[in-house]
């Protein structure tokens, strides 16, 4: 049984604002900070940005973000009206995504990367776990018929793999939200995708994660 | 049944390391950029701040971070030596947060956000779920005797019930970590919390978010 405590405290410094008026005062503060610092994002690609900075607070994702050519567009389009299936490399970036949105659209999102099949084939063949989630995705959905929607916030080797099975066309997503954070291969990989023809949103440097990861899907989700 | 493919494009600008490696090589490219930046975290609170980084590739977070005194200590001694509940304020920071070493621990971890009597709660009173699920947690837990770990990666509402309950003696969590993101009370209820006398560690400013919540609860286990 939940309590309601009642608290006479109420410390000045605290702003008494609704709870349905915190979030949109927070992107009218990203809005004026975005224009104090002079920078200036297209106006389609500014959902994403805003929401990244209002996942991280970290104004580098105004000028890190790559959009593929008309790539918003893209993936709302995928999203909203071919009920893809949504792959992450996390279960972080799983537990992120909006499942009430992702519902909505008949979308289903899984994550391979906790699967006994995945582990036991990382360990026979020495690959990460997340080149061998990518192979599981390949196994299940290349020949499906299915939208592919990956969302990569933290492995880098996933991207890599994706890649090379994009080249040699034995699986092609459908779109790549490319953001993993790091400090190993993650600047390569993600040019990998940039570079491969994939409609793509990538952090272009070390900066991402699971977090960005989710976010992204989420702006194209609410947009 | 999972296909492991045989991919012939290796990239010559993806560095070959076992995956075993990536997280030690990860750490050396992080302490190596701390100096060249010339930043000096003290030694008890390097390995906390360095997974920070190692989660956001920002280096912010090696001065943005406040330990209260000891608190690496004393948060290490709570999650390893004491069974306490670990309260999240997301299922996202739940999500991240390492299942195999809280089993080790009799460490139990929950995430009342998105429960009925929560989402009820807030509906009835006007206050945030974030509100609502710290309430829940304080009946549930002020009188059992089981040590409190509140984990706040989102709602700076729940940092300022926090305070509010510690205040008045209702309800007082042996350690917080406090790392809520963005642009409204955020900055003011992270300093009710450094500013409350509970033990704690607290990202000054802007910045955190549920990756950095679940990564210093794992800095902490991995100690």
């Amino acid at each position: 049984m939940l309590n309601i405590f009642d608290c006479k405290n109420c410390f000045p410094e605290i702003e008494k604002l609704p709870p349905v008026d915190i979030e949109r005062e927070s992107m009218r503060r990203i809005d004026a900070e975005l224009e104090r610092r002079g920078i200036d994002v297209p106006s389609c690609n500014l959902p994403v940005v805003k929401r990244c900075i209002h996942t991280s607070a970290d104004f580098d994702y105004a000028e890190n973000l790559f959009f593929s050519d008309g790539a918003v567009e893209a993936g709302c389009h995928i999203l909203k009206n071919k009920s893809p299936v949504i792959i992450t490399d996390t279960n972080m970036a799983l537990a992120g995504i909006n499942k009430k949105s992702c519902g909505k659209f008949g979308i289903e999102a899984v994550c391979f990367m906790a699967d006994e099949d995945v582990s036991e084939a990382s360990h026979r063949t020495g690959f990460t776990r997340a080149v061998c989630s990518v192979d599981k995705a390949a196994s299940l959905f290349a020949d499906s018929g299915r939208p592919v929607f990956f969302v990569c916030g933290n492995a880098p080797t996933a991207l890599v793999r994706i890649r090379q099975l994009y080249d040699e066309n034995i699986f092609r997503p459908d779109f790549v939200v490319g953001v993993p954070v790091g400090f190993v291969n993650v600047v390569a990989a993600k040019e990998l995708i940039i570079k491969s023809g994939i409609p793509c949103i990538v952090s272009r440097g070390n900066k991402g994660g699971s977090n960005i990861a989710a976010c992204i899907v989420n702006a194209l989700l609410y947009l």
